[in-house]
């Protein structure tokens, strides 16, 4: 089997360099454990910051060893009770074409529920869970709102502005980075407003788009996005900081958010989260986007990269925003 | 009577000449009213954002206008019920020696209950309340937190950091300005630590003094004070931004915090208030404070200024943190 490992640490942006494509044996499932032969493997943003050596909230890939993350296979391979052979399954050790997972890690997942089984990994998988709880939960999301959304046509912020949509939102706003993302977004995804941050500054286009300004801010993407959206936000407003993509290729720390003191007079809140410690909104989140899924009002459209030697150009493709939707790989 | 008048409005740090001493009637009081001889009046560090002609959660000064602001009194002449002549009172009508304030907009204090009548406006008063608002409320504090308050020496943070040690914090940090006030907030306050914020970068100050990190930061500074408190918080930890005394005289925008997306990976939350919209939590301040107070536990130095001749120079002298504890005048 093929697997890729991590070659080298990157300064700045990641280059194929850093990867490297391995062969080794298949391994062997022990007591309580599955194989699963991947079918689909995800890459996030977030897999940046694991490939710098710097303490962080998940531990940082090593040199010379795979790199891990969602994946979707079948469990070809059982010595678990209640997860036979033939069973779907979405887990944490993507990047090879099998893994062997303790049977407690895995989540077993119901092909028919979904158009492809790479929504497990997104629409319906973790991505989507992120947007379902920044939006609700951390960013407090309620009906009437103004919603602005940046990195809006990628995985989480395609769905973050259709929940929004779907829970009443007044008006929905989101950034991205070419014409034909800010044409999807309106066209196929009912967002109100859309806007390239390419363009001009995102501040100018914000408050064109939200005249009346903003309630909510879902934030991939930090930076200068961030300190348009605390000038555009309301009294009370409330930000749900999901990610930085911005600076995630950064050597020097950014100069924005310039203006985060008029937090105090707005009585704004922003409050950072990472998905996995929210879990308990699995079951909330699969029956809602589930339903909206399964009646055809919310759209999983997916960035599909094929072959496990394709990875890591899928990987930095996401980094320079080539995808639409969530990015995965089919194996 | 005298009052003092918006003379011009200032660009950076405001001077003598922005402000005027004026003649004027003794006003008199309609029906529902009351004429109330002031004995001290408040200069805080928010009025400086009224010096500008900027839109914000409160109306600009007006030049050729007196100035108002928090001032306690003795009626002296009455028109309402339930509030005669005689009552001691705190309303929003200083830098004047006489007010006419509708009865329903003062609040009638007791003499009896605080050491000098000024402490209603600091310990008894607004800036206790932001103090008590900010750190429980809105920080979420919870006993066993280590806690770093900015500007502790000043009204708000003396009373967060007492508030936090007598709340059962595990540890309080505090800054300040000077050596004298890192003794007061040690010896006098009971501050576990304090640093000199002059000394040395704030961000290494506060990890020596906080070595396994901090839980809440009550903020009253701003720039590299809020950056350092960001990257010394724990996970989950929480940030009460109340203040930017660091900003309010720049004419460029501040670069710091240059590391807010840390708040992701660490779930952190930062949230701004305004006291105002927090009177309900009167009740609950002035009965526990007040208890402190009563039974010598709480600290209630203030720095007095004598005449209301001198209270432009007053509020130039806690722009330039002059203060230990609350700045009053007396008149």
């Amino acid at each position: 089997m093929r697997e890729i490992r991590l070659a080298s640490r990157p300064a700045g942006w990641p280059t194929a360099e850093n990867f490297e494509v391995a062969e080794t044996p298949v391994p062997v499932p022990g007591e309580g454990q599955v194989l699963i032969r991947n079918l689909y493997m995800s890459v996030d943003p977030y897999m940046r910051g694991r490939m710098n050596d710097a303490k962080s909230y998940i531990p940082p890939f090593q040199i010379g060893r795979p790199l891990d993350g969602g994946a979707v296979g079948e469990v070809v391979e059982s010595r678990a009770e209640g997860v036979p052979a033939g069973s779907i399954v979405s887990h944490g050790l993507g990047w090879r074409e099998y893994s062997v997972s303790d049977a407690t890690k895995v989540r077993v997942v119901d092909p028919a529920a979904a158009p492809t089984l790479s929504a497990y990994l997104g629409l319906l998988g973790m991505t989507g869970l992120t947007a379902y709880v920044g939006l609700l939960d951390i960013a407090q999301f309620r009906s009437g709102d103004t919603v602005f959304v940046s990195g809006a046509a990628g995985a989480v912020g395609s769905v973050a502005g259709q929940i929004a949509r779907l829970r009443g939102a007044k008006r929905v706003i989101g950034s991205a980075g070419s014409a034909e993302k800010i044409r999807h977004l309106v066209d196929d995804l009912g967002f109100d407003a859309a806007f390239n941050y390419r363009d001009a500054p995102v501040r100018d286009q914000l408050r064109a788009a939200a005249p009346d300004g903003i309630d909510v801010y879902f934030d991939n993407v930090g930076g200068d996005h961030l300190e348009a959206a605390i000038s555009s936000l309301n009294k009370f407003g409330r930000v749900a900081l999901c990610g930085a993509v911005a600076h995630y290729n950064e050597t020097t720390p950014p100069a924005a958010p310039r203006n985060l003191s008029a937090a105090i007079g707005k009585e704004l809140s922003l409050r950072g989260f990472i998905v996995t410690n929210h879990n308990h909104r699995m079951t909330d989140f699969v029956t809602e986007v589930g339903g909206w899924l399964r009646a055809g009002r919310i759209s999983a459209r997916e960035t599909v990269v094929e072959g496990l030697e394709n990875a890591a150009e899928a990987f930095l493709g996401l980094l320079r925003g080539e995808n639409t939707g969530k990015m995965v790989v089919k194996l």
